[in-house]
């Protein structure tokens, strides 16, 4: 017999009814008398004790479903120490719930700050289970995140059709990849799609390079450039400001264009008056239907964590590690980002095959 | 033996090729010693008389391929009698590559606008075939144009990944359809989406009759609202401007939004506190692979087109009437818009499932 | 106030969902108290009294879902006089089961079969309205059918699947594809993939014209040929054969081949010694997402059809013709079947261009 | 300076030409005066000289397309030390060819058959790069071969659609995935599209466990169930036979079934009665465009082979092991087969949810 909890937390991504599908499937194929609780809206439903008792009913049908079928929140880790609206402390009405159900384990799916908080519990005596969600693949101690690559199928489909277009009418286009602090999204769907300049914030760009680059390819007889430009990708003049003038200066940009797409194009066009296109796929890069390789990867996670609750061994990230499930503690992971470093293999060869990165 | 010219122009969108292709196997199969001249870039290459010879090898394989081989350019209608950058007028300099290459006729692929200089070029005493390419299907004469299922496609795409997001988070969000001018893109994206409410330029929409909209699906239990707006959705203020007002209307409101949406939101936003975002697919929509149903349109038409040509029969557009492909002349068709009417079947039928248009 | 009862028969397809969709958000819409009862797997549920009272929350994001939330079966027309298991004219258990839950009117989704016995209904006395559901797009007195387009999708992308391995080792592939009557599907599959040769029943085919369009094309220097196979696709021979002769002939047939592409490829390996290689996507024609068009259809379908039940207007299929949704009296489309005409508009283009047909 | 030639042997699969693309990208990127000779359809135009040299036009836009842009074919291992049809040996001729065209080194795309025949041109003295191209993902020394996750996702829609279909008519069906020898592709695409029986050649089944698992769904309420059967599914009784009884078997089953899936459904329903549906989508899974897994895969093995080049480090096959491109010495993986162990943590993942394999 088990009591587990479920929630979703953090912004919404493919493949989470698959992995929480995954887990159900693997329990009821092997626990008599499981109840599943299902918090309501990631970390709020366990502090104001919103859930409701789901059945395998719930769970089937789901693997190929998007979102969540639990909705999903964002309790910044930050305030989690802060009183709720009711007055009481954060964690205490988490704890008291995850006792008044007398739960044998809560399992969290969610990104780097959902992660923080599950350690928190983690640390306040609770049995924790961890899912790396994310599309942005930067959590550390897992190789690969649910999400990541259905992402990279629809930033890369973007930039297929965009392709079409730049190519006929010989256009210089930027397609705005998700990633604010790491470029793995851009940089795979940006290889994956032949993009002919990636920029990505571990990256800092050079505006000259940039535009060297787009003049090398016209010389050579193609008349269109594609740039893949992450979210969060910053210029070497921005990076070496100090935090406070670079948040100043991002406020300034905000003012002035919608993203960081924009700026960089009209840079561009400044200094070489070609005109250039901008398309911003933005949030459909984490909703519809996860890929098979995502749906296998929550499969697997999924079953491996039932394993996990059934040995009662908690306080764990279930990921993958060179292609097997593996549970990496918590404590070991958690507060940690996975970046792309300039030395990372992938970049040498984007490099080698005449890809910019700018710098 | 026939010579015959090609050429596409205006925006690129899918089924360009695939209607080429249609042409040319349809004359190739019938016609011996037949030869086919493409102009480069639109109308810019028979101005300057840029073409190539082209085989059979070249339409090989394009069934399936987006964009155009022959590139594409805009010429507005409007400076079609200014002088090129030669000094040349441009219509003199389109008529005499024409007649230098002794073409039996030219077939222009392209939207309202190439249309009209097509039917300018007919007056001149060209032979002219007019194929309609819009992801816009408002090329009056002709039910559908080639491009606009493939659009409808993708822009239902975009509104599929956002539904999975709004629902799991509780979201009211915009995803922004093209069409400036016609809204039937984003009332078929709209309606095979799911979408709960829909603007176009036809309907000029009451901001606070979308509120209603919004706030009657939050009434009914539904935490999230999808709106699918048109790039020329108009609020009924503006639309009761005069023109002069409306474009400084526009302009100002160029300088504080990106586009028509963030507009909509951020007035959504002030009036009921709501956080909402905002989706814009852009080129995308033109872009890619043609579906198999343009792929069947672009077919039938270009060997209608073969047909007609083989008959000496010009100076038409060939478009598609209840299921019959058809020729319709030129002097009918040119320069009339085909728009979506308040009281369209579609609209009604929209409206009686509980779509909003916001009038 | 409305009491009405839906039910699903024959072969599932897509939009089904988005079909019961459509007219459930018309009704609910716009009628009070509105009760709605759903039958189970098809007539069965109608003859057992198997059903279940749905809610708004039933038909909530189906739209995109394939199947039928339903369930189908498949009870034969010429059997429905014939006692049920329990010894119950179906036809009197049918209408029993309607009276008893004092039902407005019967919503029955299907295909030529299912309407048959829709019409029949309908002259004992119930009020029914017929929603045109096929793949085969063989309902007479409407343009289209929901499935259709959907089933095109897939066809096609089978056949574009194979188009890359036949070009790549030179091969004469057939692909099979659904329709044991009609050539719709066969007809617009083939010309939206480019298949070179296409055989539909209703154009019964000479093998050595087959084997001639074969040797043409190698002559013309391409190596590989796509032939697009309908399952009932005919041999002239065949066609002539009396009803019985034909019969005993498929028995034959039947225990050599699985079907009729493995006899065509078997024939041309004997003639020509070429490898012909066979696929049979199968099932997988009628499974999966319905495709936007047919999604925009179905809600179509589904809110003309509200309109109609509001009104109490019954006894008709709710079909489109010439873009228009419209109510066709169900005494006149029953048992009527909408085939491929060899002298059709689609069949003189797709030969114009170079497809062989065999005949 | 560099001339190299590039070959593509065996059966065709996606990412052929992406992979030949970032080959070419990486050597052009860096060498001046590179030459590349592509023979044509695998070793035969090794061995009878038909060969193009290539430019980087040939390799743009390539990215996306399925097939080989060089054709291939089939040339058993065995036979490669008999002549050819002038009565030439082979392994002689293609030498020959390879010294007059003064190549540096010869890049061969291909599975593990042609692997078998490069590394014995290596032995022989020839400069060879080996390329692991395979929808089975069955090459030992790679951890992934370029095609396999396209052929997952092909495997898989398959398989969505068949679910539709199943669960609305309460039926089993089977699908049959490509792997005579191999079931990475069934196990995938089964796991991916939640199939609840999976049987591949490496775990022998017992068709009573199978036709349990069936019993068992259907006493848990679900009515339908769907079988991943891998082309190459074997008995626990035929795997007992000794390897000349085995043969005979198999030629008698040959002659009473289409494939495998048909004799395990004839044989599930001679026992239980029900009626069984067998869907083949067979080389639809080889063809179609890369999907950006393989789009990347392909970019990063062709860029790490360009770096061998350069550097005149031949005898290898480049392949991906925990997520690193890696250089295998192609002594060492020559002739050696990665199958599926019945103690994989992924078989383990998967009966912990309740999947049946039939043992």
């Amino acid at each position: 017999m088990k009591r587990i909890g479920l929630l979703t937390s953090g912004g919404d991504c493919q493949a989470l009814n698959a992995t929480m599908r995954g887990i159900v499937k693997g329990l009821a194929s092997n626990i008599q008398d499981l109840e599943v609780y299902g918090f309501e809206n990631g970390y709020k439903g366990l502090i104001y004790g919103d859930y409701r008792l789901l059945t395998s009913r719930d769970f089937s049908g789901i693997l190929t479903r998007g979102g969540t079928i639990l909705g999903t929140s964002r309790v910044p880790f930050k305030t989690i120490r802060e009183p709720d609206e009711r007055g009481i402390d954060k964690v205490e009405a988490m704890k008291q719930n995850y006792y008044k159900l007398r739960l044998d384990c809560l399992v969290i799916l969610g990104g780097n700050g959902t992660q923080k908080t599950a350690n928190l519990l983690r640390e306040e005596g609770l049995n924790i289970i961890h899912m790396p969600k994310t599309i942005d693949n930067d959590i550390w101690g897992t190789d690969m995140t649910f999400g990541f690559y259905s992402a990279v199928n629809i930033a890369t489909e973007a930039i297929d059709c965009i392709h079409t277009t730049a190519s006929s009418h010989n256009r210089v286009f930027i397609v705005e990849v998700m990633g604010h602090k790491v470029g793995w999204l851009t940089l795979y769907a940006g290889m994956a799609s032949g993009a002919d300049i990636i920029l990505i914030p571990e990256i800092p760009y050079d505006i000259k390079k940039v535009i060297e680059a787009i003049n090398a390819r016209a010389k050579r007889g193609s008349g269109f450039t594609i740039l893949a430009v992450a979210e969060g990708a910053i210029s070497k003049e921005d990076a070496a400001l100090s935090k406070k003038e670079l948040k100043k200066k991002m406020e300034e940009d905000k003012k002035l264009y919608p993203s960081v797409s924009y700026a960089i194009a009209a840079e561009i066009e400044k200094e070489t008056g070609m005109e250039i296109r901008v398309t911003v796929p933005g949030h459909m890069q984490r909703g519809g239907s996860p890929c098979p390789y995502d749906r296998m990867l929550a499969t697997r996670l999924g079953s491996a964590a039932a394993k996990l609750i059934m040995a009662d061994d908690y306080g764990y990230m279930v990921g993958i590690v060179n292609g097997k499930t593996k549970k990496i503690p918590l404590g070991e992971c958690a507060g940690k980002l996975k970046m792309v470093t300039p030395d990372a293999q992938e970049i040498k060869e984007a490099k080698r095959i005449g890809i910019s990165f700018g710098d």
